[in-house]
């Protein structure tokens, strides 16, 4: 199974890719990882960590597209660029199922759209990030910032497409679908909500639970929560910040106490520890994009080897579940059913 | 100063409502307090608790909203609920100067503005909770959860309105105001904030610093947080849930230390009971609905008697700051700039 990986994109590109490209390809037997960048400094990565296998193969681009760019002009003008490289090779060969890109979330998602194009009956792609909940399971957020302004119809296919990711990526057998909104009530929301509320309502391919409220994002009691792109970045980010709070929070009011709050702090430094696992991302891979006719997954600019390792095993997962295929399906009864 | 108090809304009610009066009687010289709601059991309570002094009226309502009723019919229906006799009392008395209520929220938001009324030129009054920020401030948001559907111009009040609160409630110079948007880049954002952006940025009565993140909602770098009342409400709702999250996990993983992780939690138990005070809201009063003609401030549901307290002194504070008067001053010159 052929994987690209943007060795150019992210905070810590090329090394972390490299080096999360020669972890793949020893833990897993059938991938071969294709890395986009420039050859010779690739290549010196690869032999700094002694790898010299046929396993991995490097195409040659030699400009990188940064976070500071228009993503639009940057897919447009940046032809040379490790995304567009890898991007235009996805598109054009049969046997590569997937990339993996740390970097510029605006330009993956551009230029996934542009150049390796949606599925057929996709109004829009979106990106899905999962969120680590409270009963140790996953909950996918659709979509969490590829959209900022949408249709009722687009939601309706984010939980189609987040119900065949949950059900590909973690066999799910019939997702939860909640649709983000200002209170559990059917009538509670806003224009968008009421009327995705219905279409939601009439799907038969999905679990429609009802609406639900961003407080219980975390709880576990659903699969997919679904949304605008405007209040799914919210809520990811309100989230990160409150996480972010009640850490720095915590620590200042332990400093307080001196010694005793060192000493305590020692004797749960394992829970705090547990606490950060699993708050923690990085082994749980990146979010996908979904509806596009392959398979792209934007992994956190901050990635390291142990994220890319961890991206390229959801990449090859769900290769082996076919969701595209499955995907591609739901889609067509969903349009076969409101036409 | 005259302060009514819906003494049948809450989960508390009568009691700890009652007793919030008393307290705030108690300690706050100028204030006198009138409760709405069955004379009966009102009288009762201040019995059982002693208090037979004149700076507390009742007036009879004998019928009590409740969180599951259609806000409008309710206000509309139950013209001797403890919620609209207050209201109206509130719209007929010069001399009365605020309305506090724990009662439904709905309920609350629509009987202000169509008994009380909105202030001449809002478009929508909002409502405006305060959030603890890391630097031991605080930071308000508006709107929460009142328009779920928004119209730019709707935005450029919230701003306006609610630099004028943190101005009169915390003695804030010049609040900062920020527009809560994906990004941090002028040109981030969704139709609605583009816009806004664009009317926040010619605005010479408040001081707008530009888009924020929420993931930066309680970092203590904005005083105000400008949004539509459904992203507001996500924020808010992802802030709690993820609070609570992160409390529920740390305290999982500190059991499953056993006895080391309870004396390590006895160790900084003061730590936590310092966090939890600091993300507590109890001590600082309640939401302020902004735009209407009175102070109206609706506390939260399961408020005790030291919330009400808090939420009389929010009121005497907005009062003494001379809050509406300027608050109206605001609108008319934003009006006629704009004209």
């Amino acid at each position: 199974m052929k994987i690209i990986l943007d060795a150019f994109g992210g905070d810590h590109a090329p090394e972390e890719i490299v080096k999360g490209a020669i972890t793949s390809v020893n833990l897993l037997d059938d991938v071969e990882i294709i890395l986009t960048g420039s050859t010779d400094k690739i290549k010196k990565v690869l032999t700094d960590y002694g790898y010299s296998g046929s396993k991995i193969s490097v195409v040659e681009a030699s400009e990188v597209i940064s976070n500071d760019e228009a993503p639009t002009t940057a897919i447009r003008q940046k032809k040379n660029s490790s995304l567009v490289v890898g991007l235009n090779l996805l598109k054009e060969n049969d046997d590569i199922v997937g990339l993996i890109s740390a970097g510029s979330t605006g330009a993956v998602l551009t230029g996934a759209t542009l150049l390796v194009g949606r599925i057929k009956g996709v109004n829009r792609p979106a990106l899905a990030p999962c969120l680590p909940n409270l009963k140790g399971g996953e909950t996918l957020l659709i979509d969490s910032g590829a959209n900022v302004d949408c249709k009722p119809e687009y939601l309706a296919q984010f939980a189609l497409m987040g119900s065949e990711y949950m059900k590909a990526m973690y066999g799910v057998d019939n997702p939860r679908v909640g649709l983000v909104s200002v209170g559990t009530e059917d009538h509670k929301g806003n224009n968008l909500t009421h009327e995705a509320f219905e279409l939601l309502k009439s799907m038969n391919n999905i679990n429609f639970v009802g609406n639900m409220e961003a407080r219980d994002a975390l709880s576990g009691n659903y699969d997919v929560l679904v949304c605008d792109g405007f209040v799914g970045n919210t809520l990811l980010k309100s989230t990160e910040g409150a996480v972010q709070a009640v850490n720095t929070l915590l620590k200042q009011e332990i400093l307080k106490l001196g010694l005793k709050g060192k000493l305590g702090y020692l004797m749960l430094k394992k829970a705090f520890k547990g606490l950060k696992n699993r708050m923690n991302y990085t082994s749980k891979g990146g979010a996908a994009f979904l509806g596009v006719k392959k398979l792209v997954v934007k992994s956190h600019g901050s990635s390291k080897a142990e994220t890319i390792y961890s991206c390229v095993r959801q990449v090859v997962a769900l290769t082996n579940a076919n969701m595209v295929k499955n995907l591609e399906s739901g889609i067509t009864s969903l349009a076969q059913n409101e036409g």
